[in-house]
């Protein structure tokens, strides 16, 4: 199987997007394709061979071939007279972390012309990439989470108790996110947060509340669950730290939360994913508070496709690759339009 | 302004969305371009002057100038010397009530090429597009929903009270919706409504409930609604009768519930709006059980634009067109790959 590896994008996260993108060429044994998509909505065939991060800090990507987005794939230009080409592959694999991916925009697109991906479909996209929206869901699939008030950009904000986090409420990997530890502080952090985004939540800021990452996904409705992290953090993870995160290709180490807490995990995991991420291999994040499990945050689209969780990720990859779900035929048809015209005589 | 109405779409709502795009042509005084997209999605030019539901049904669309979509709009063929040429509007206004529209996927479109549009952004289109969805997000923004209870495909379904609705999550206008009064029309009912959707909400039936719609939207951060109508209605809504509706152009007789509940709806249409609605004109189904204000559901493209609930709907749309929500300026930065390689040395 054939991969295009979709990646770039227009996003506070494009670069966390190329290096993830770059590991998967040592965890993957598939023929991979990459098609970089820059900051001017433009989308590259970038050699596999040849492909570094400094190709795209320095704008060297435009020397290789410019593609067209259409029906059923990827084009390359023809000449004046000859057709344009499309480019092989089976399937692609979103690898945007931000904007463009997690969003649901490039998904969308892939919806729109018909191009077999895997990836979060538009919902799925759409819930996991606003921690707004995210709180709501996990409520209604009876996942616990963290108490949050909402805030758009206008709203007076009070907060009772400090320390809280406060986070835009559409961006990933910990940008525009601020602990606040006193009432001093709290302008400075909305300042930043709305620099970001129109809206936010805030959280208490639990100190010393432990976080475990499992990633998973299902194939042919079975699921399959990754090792249980508990990953190393600071504070909390800043950019810098999350950045270099993006390009992990050995493997973690697991942790063993016994039995019930195990179970309780995957449970959440499993009502999460259901249905709504088929097609998708996304990693969850959890804290466990007082031997109970809540929802931190969905990764619909994990860096470097959490692949140091799994003991085969190249196999898993392929298997889910080989099991997309399938899209539901909608048939158009003109009854009523008929009906109305056989009823006007005309 | 010059208007392009999107409509069409790959969707079990294709008719009436060409029902509802041709009624435009009595409420809106604006100079009106039609982009049809067709069941294969291809774009059509159709001249408004010729535009009338049969070319659709009879398939003489196609003899109508094709477009793409490409950065920043619809584009027509040239010669084989003669470049592409775009056609001329001001902003898109999408009338897809069901796939290809509401479900967020041309609104993708529309932000990956650049393209200003009247409708809403992906986000509210997914969250009103998905009656599970919709549940949750209202229950986030503290607006009552009446009671449910969520299945997917392959889960057992227990009823312990009939009469109850059951409907699919995905789809409006009534597609796949059953009343099911006994035990014995269960397995009809889920047969008909997992023929369209994966995934099923189930509610308690309320025979006589009183349902209410309100439309609106909000300018320069001030909300302007319609009329509160009392809608006409059978047990419920067929499609054959929804059909009709989307048709409407002529005025609604207004309903006054007093001034208590008239508040409670309004407030209850602001705190679903705010702000994830923004640059959308949407309409908001209502019901009243005990004084108290429940949301049936979001139409986050109603038939027809709700014209028909406005005084002066000419004017209002074009209010609301010309304050479209600005895109953020993402800046795409090479800041830690940059970083790497001068810590690397390269």
């Amino acid at each position: 199987m054939k991969i295009a590896i979709v990646f770039g994008g227009v996003s506070f996260e494009h670069e966390i997007s190329i290096v993830s993108s770059i590991a998967m060429k040592d965890v993957l044994k598939n023929e991979l394709v990459y098609i970089f998509l820059d900051e001017n909505r433009e989308f590259y065939h970038i050699p596999t061979d040849v492909i570094k991060s400094k190709l795209f800090s320095s704008g060297d990507y435009k020397k290789f071939d410019k593609l067209s987005i259409a029906k059923n794939g990827f084009y390359k230009k023809g000449g004046l007279f000859s057709k344009e080409k499309p480019l092989d592959f089976d399937i692609a694999l979103t690898l945007m972390h931000g904007g463009d991916g997690e969003d649901g925009v490039v998904a969308s697109l892939f919806e729109f012309y018909n191009i077999p991906y895997l990836a979060p479909r538009v919902e799925a996209c759409v819930v996991s990439s606003n921690k707004f929206l995210t709180k709501g869901y996990a409520s209604s699939v009876d996942v616990n989470v963290v108490d949050y008030k909402y805030f758009t950009k206008g709203d007076e904000v009070k907060v009772d108790e400090f320390p809280v986090i406060l986070k835009p409420v559409k961006l990933g990997s910990s940008i525009g996110v601020s602990i606040v530890k006193s009432k001093e502080e709290l302008d400075y952090a909305l300042d930043v947060a709305y620099e970001f985004d129109d809206a936010i939540i805030i959280e208490p800021f639990i100190s010393g509340v432990k976080e475990y990452n499992l990633a998973g996904t299902k194939v042919n409705g079975e699921f399959k669950f990754s090792i249980l992290e508990e990953p190393q953090k600071a504070e909390f993870l800043d950019f810098d730290k999350k950045y270099l995160d993006f390009s992990r290709t050995s493997k973690a180490k697991e942790i063993d939360l016994g039995e019930e807490l195990n179970t309780k995990v995957k449970e959440a995991f499993k009502r999460i994913y259901n249905n709504l991420f088929e097609g998708s291999l996304i990693r969850c994040d959890f804290f466990v508070i007082d031997n109970e499990v809540y929802l931190n945050e969905i990764n619909s689209i994990p860096g470097s496709m959490a692949n140091y969780l799994f003991d085969d990720f190249n196999a898993l990859l392929n298997e889910v690759a080989s099991n997309l779900p399938k899209r539901k035929h909608i048939p158009i048809s003109y009854e009523y339009v008929n009906k109305i015209h056989s009823a006007k005589g005309k």
